[in-house]
């Protein structure tokens, strides 16, 4: 046996054979064949597996995660009938007298070279799918076994270099009890869907693919961050103990669903949820959320050719609102750009997206999308408690103008006779530090301000958390980042507002303290955090760590904050 | 006569015939030739012309401008003498009967692009200096007129889409009176060049270029940022009015060239350069500069295929420090990354660079690198007032280590018998918005701060400055900004310690009022902008801008600060 460190990603313990999502060997040489007519067979064959295989999938996506999800795969079955793709495929095999791979992988990659040069985003896309759909279609004319993480029926815990957003839709709850990857960090994507999807998972392991090979026992620890390769049977019967404990951890846990967050001390606080889609909203309930404290409005426009409608939206937002009934909802609007790139705008490339043109800069520019958006918005409002929220605010000026074009929708919408909520609060994402360090000033113009620690941090240190080389600069104890929170809280409760945090940093166990006592009111987080969460704040005195703050605050570095904070609460 | 507005990017007004510096026409078409000797007989000549200029080219920019800005030139040379390129378009004219302008083209394109699909960074630069030499050779083939800004020799004004290192490396002072481009900001390389060279320079003008062609007369305004085209008769006159006034005010900042920088009442402030090579220093006392603010070291790693030795190192420092006697030097040590790329370090792509693996990240990590140029600056600290600088310091254990570094570096000296100074201060750039937060913390370690405004800013608004979409955002006067660089200034002196500014903003005539009022120690700033500033601040209260400061603190946007600044210093 061998064992692995890595990042804990999602609680709890897996513990099944590796089922290794990797690409095969797809290597194949250029044959003559004389019998053509069988050779387009062969490749009619393989198109139709992989068709009937992506329409699985599909469906696969579409029950288990939403309509979003699941039209990376309709992209997909369009290649896969694109006469202008296939045809000239047949004609290869045809003309030159060679064998399907041959004339696949040519023709295939003439149009992924074309669509690539292309200075277009969306073209670039289309090149993407080629290439994914070619590489199943090769796999059933060499047939060799491809991938299909939808189609998995034991019980098997996944491992991968890193897992893609098409490769998540695929995974069955029912049978996939956890994954494990190379690469990834707390906040990667696949992080974020493994802790939505309540598997236990362990990122960036480095190696774990080149490790453990498939078939072999494993464990993933997704609470401590470890993966045992070929356990022993001791080592089984331990985990198998862990496992239990944390299912019996679990259903304390779920005791305290309907119970309101309260601190040992009496003070309350609310504990919400970050969703995405519509259909997030039954794991918030399931998982005593008390309310919406950040729905990503992306997911929406992603993975489609054009702009969501102004009813598809309503539709959505309306289903959320209902869903939730008189708990509070803060909707995001649109924050596209930078890593989230949406092809049909095409946006131009940026030498630093990170700090280009994105979310409110691009709303304010093209103000079409974002009046849509507002429109569905406040057409949704009498269905619940809406919040609206702008998101990468970082002048007063941009705020204003966002508000005057919400005021000016609500008073185009009622003139046409449409009902609008008049109890809708207006704030914004803190996530830039020049908001943070002049939070008293946006204090007396938002209604609330919610701290998106992810980005918070990156700019204020200077360091994309995408990028290896500096990622160990990703600090959220940093003192710097307890300041400007600190700073944002103090400036809401001066003006009587209230101060939330939804960025990642909302749900950590050694921030969770820290931000009790700066006097943050509502943490919102993954869903699955939330029990953990209020169990964990059950046991904290607010007073007694309030008590702390000015040391806190004055710290030097974060390895000194996060050893003060384990020290007072016995972590 | 038309009028377009820019950005004054350097002070002072130029009025002479336009130099259009654009490459001219190179199409040719393919041609069957019979004589492959006088073929190879003119591809020679060619070459050999283009060489000689290259050589009188390289010649200007060492004596005008330093060593290091010759060196890309030099590289140019190579390439024109590299046997392994001319030798294939030598045998092409023979075996293919072609003229030169194919023979060249085609074989120079193969190397472009062999060398531009290479994942190394190196062999892309390579690739460029085989495009911008092909040019030449191609433009002396086809006897066009090839721009060769150094070898002009009448009173011009140079118009340009934007002007290259390699560019302002050929400008001669004595003939280019001014220049104006397309694009480009007050902190673009042009710009800085403009200012370091004295010349009058409009940038950003967006397409002076079409609007004026080649001797069309010009008049560059680079007080207000306005280009004149083919002015009237009053108008010229009324510029050369605008022109003497200016030279009679130059004669007049002139008479404070030695004089220290006291306010109205009595306050006492340090005028400092910003400089890049040992060059610029005469430029500095010309100015009647107190001292180097930053040095910027970067320019001794351009230009050239290695690393800088110690010695070559040793003998810059140490002929700044010489010529600069007892008055203060600092010196940042090498903030290379980002926008500035070393292609002999062949480091990653990066997706966002400027949140990226850069200055002291990447000294902490090749900290070879980082000792062969602490040496050199210990070695030369004997012969002058040394201050050392770290940059892109985001956390107290960055300081920590680099200072124990340098303290590891400096003990090496000593025991092999080499004397150190032993009163070097030891400072930051706060450039990082987790640093201006805490500074606090770092005020009980450091020696001195000075604040990089043109990061500092981009980072806290979350800005890419070189992005023109969201360059808007780039507001020294945004009350965050203000609030930080008071934050760094209070807690200096709270320990004692003294804050200064090396960003563009420190000579901005806006910001000088509340830097002032905030109590900022010591101002670097172009050599040329320090008279103008002196004489600024002479006719400043410190006392009555002081007693604005919570205000100004507590404004809600750049305009709103701007317009407070103006309405009470009459600007």
């Amino acid at each position: 046996m061998s064992q692995l460190t890595g990042i804990a990603a999602s609680n709890g313990i897996a513990i099944a054979k590796a089922y290794k999502l990797a690409i095969p060997d797809l290597s194949f040489s250029k044959e003559k064949v004389e019998d053509t007519n069988a050779e387009i067979e062969r490749l009619t064959k393989a198109l139709d597996i992989s068709k009937s295989e992506l329409e699985k999938i599909k469906e696969h996506a579409r029950t288990s995660l939403g309509d979003e999800h699941a039209e990376i795969f309709s992209a997909h079955l369009l290649v896969l009938s694109d006469p202008e793709l296939i045809n000239p495929i047949k004609d290869k095999i045809e003309t030159d007298n060679v064998n399907a791979e041959f004339a696949l992988d040519e023709t295939a990659q003439m149009f992924i070279q074309m669509f690539e040069t292309m200075d277009n985003e969306y073209m670039r896309e289309r090149a993407a799918d080629i290439k994914d759909v070619t590489k199943r279609v090769m796999a059933h004319l060499l047939e060799v076994n491809f991938p299909n993480p939808a189609l998995i029926d034991e019980e098997v815990i996944v491992i991968a270099e890193d897992l893609t957003p098409s490769d998540t839709a695929q995974l069955n709850k029912q049978f996939v009890q956890g994954f494990t990857t190379n690469i990834g960090g707390r906040t990667s994507h696949s992080a974020i869907m493994a802790r939505s999807l309540e598997i236990p998972a362990v990122v960036g392991t480095k190696d774990i693919t080149e490790q453990a090979k498939a078939g072999d026992m494993l464990i993933v620890d997704g609470i401590d961050g470890q993966v045992i390769i070929n356990p022993t049977e001791d080592e089984i019967a331990s985990y198998q103990q862990k496992q239990e404990q944390f299912e019996q951890q679990k259903q304390e846990w779920a005791k305290l669903k309907d119970e309101p967050t309260v601190s040992k001390d009496g003070a309350h606080v609310e504990l919400v949820a970050n969703i995405g889609t519509p259909n997030d909203v039954e794991g918030v309930m399931n998982n005593g959320g008390e309310g919406v404290g950040l729905y990503r409005t992306e997911f929406l426009y992603m993975g489609k050719n054009e702009l969501p409608t102004e009813d598809e939206q309503y539709d959505a937002y309306k289903s959320v609102l209902e869903q939730m009934g008189d708990k509070p909802v803060v909707v995001r609007t649109l924050d596209i750009g930078g890593d989230k790139e949406l092809p049909y705008l095409e946006l131009p490339k940026e030498m630093n997206p990170f700090l280009g043109y994105r979310a409110i800069r691009l709303c304010l520019e093209r103000d079409d999308i974002f009046r849509t958006q507002l429109r569905a918005l406040l057409r949704a409002s009498v269905y619940g408690n809406l919040k609206i929220m702008f998101p990468m605010i970082a002048t007063l000026d941009e705020f204003r103008q966002a508000k005057a074009i919400l005021l000016e929708e609500k008073a185009n919408l009622t003139n046409e006779g449409i009902k609008v909520s008049d109890d809708i609060e207006v704030g914004i994402m803190v996530e830039i530090p020049s908001t943070a360090v002049i939070a008293r000033q946006f204090a007396k113009e938002v209604d609330f301000f919610s701290i998106g620690t992810n980005d918070l941090i990156q700019y204020t240190i200077a360091a994309d958390r995408m990028n290896e080389r500096v990622s160990y600069l990703y600090q959220p104890y940093h003192p710097a980042i307890l300041n400007l929170v600190h700073n944002v809280i103090e400036a809401a409760h001066a003006e009587g507002k209230w101060a939330g945090m939804c960025g990642e940093m909302a749900g950590d166990s050694i921030a969770i303290p820290i931000l009790l006592a700066l006097g943050l009111d509502e943490f919102s987080m993954s869903a699955t955090s939330i029990l953990p969460a209020r169990t964990q704040i059950r046991d904290l005195s607010k007073e007694e760590l309030a008590s702390y703050k000015d040391q806190l605050l004055g710290m030097s570095t974060a390895d000194e904050v996060e050893a003060f904070v384990r020290e007072k609460t016995n972590q």
